[in-house]
């Protein structure tokens, strides 16, 4: 297994991670299978999404914002971050990528994203290759 | 890994690809393992759920333009669709299913769907297959 | 391919099942690879989220129902459950869990959980271990 580290700056944000992942696939040296980019958190998430126009990523951020606010009567949870964990299920803790000749199958606007939803924080993130 | 094309007639659609997967996995004549069901789209995705009923795609595509229409204050990409791209990592670009003895885990009622966000358009599906 | 079935006690609830998978993982002594736990229904689901104050799967269940009510105008799927199965789509049917020297791979506050949408129930987990 192989981890990294990513450091996000803002309570809710995406950050690009394929040349992370595309680093790890190029040390592994996997031809053929497929890669598992987990998220050890409940509060963040693993997606594939655009990665051309930035502006992409404001509009889901935007939808997530106003669709899952914060404060919502009823919430228990004290630390105030229900919103978050709502979220992070939503988009899912991990992402699956197939590998074919040696190189993520990736389409041509796809990136893969760590989703921060209580940042700021320091998020590791794991990856998995099986195959040949 | 294999793939293949489907091209969809709306918008919003829900096409069963089961057929397709299956046929993969029969060439491919995998007994054990897993299956990777993948959408290099940023504006479509695949799901598992019921295929007996229409009226049960119907009504989930009604809650998705329902609680994610097209056209929402603030949203700046300017190709008009964001929607498409947050009902894409809601649904997730992929889904995994578990091969046993030789045939698709699906339970009683369970069909594979792409997903279409942003068609009409023609979409690629790949499949990758894991195991002996 | 492993299994094990969980009896439900509510329409919505979420049960963890994060020792039942570890238990079949030490079963299998798989070392180093990926498991696949699946849920072979249309209206429930699995997801990985906090298990240490159960105030969040709370919070989580009321946003879900609350966004996704039972009763909506334009429904037309007869079971009265299409809820269940917009539900069981946007948190997906499967979680992928890295395995690494011989334990799962889970962040200090993660739990696995079934998602049940439409109980109460008696469900099947199935579970497949990939990797030596």
């Amino acid at each position: 297994m192989d981890s990294f580290t990513i450091s996000t700056s803002q309570r809710n944000t995406f950050v690009e991670i394929t040349g992370q992942v595309r680093h790890s696939l190029k040390r592994r040296g996997l031809r053929e299978g497929i890669g598992v980019v987990y998220c050890p958190h409940t509060t963040a998430g693993i997606t594939i999404n655009e990665n051309a126009d930035p502006d992409v990523v404001h509009d889901m951020l935007l939808w997530l914002e106003r669709t899952i606010p914060q404060q919502q009567a009823g919430f228990r949870h004290g630390e105030g971050n229900s919103d978050s964990h709502v979220k992070a299920s939503l988009v899912g803790s991990s992402a699956v990528i197939i590998v074919d000749k040696g190189d993520l199958v990736l389409g041509r606007w796809q990136g893969i994203y760590l989703c921060e939803f209580d940042g700021p924080r320091t998020r590791t993130v794991c990856v998995q290759w099986l195959g040949s």
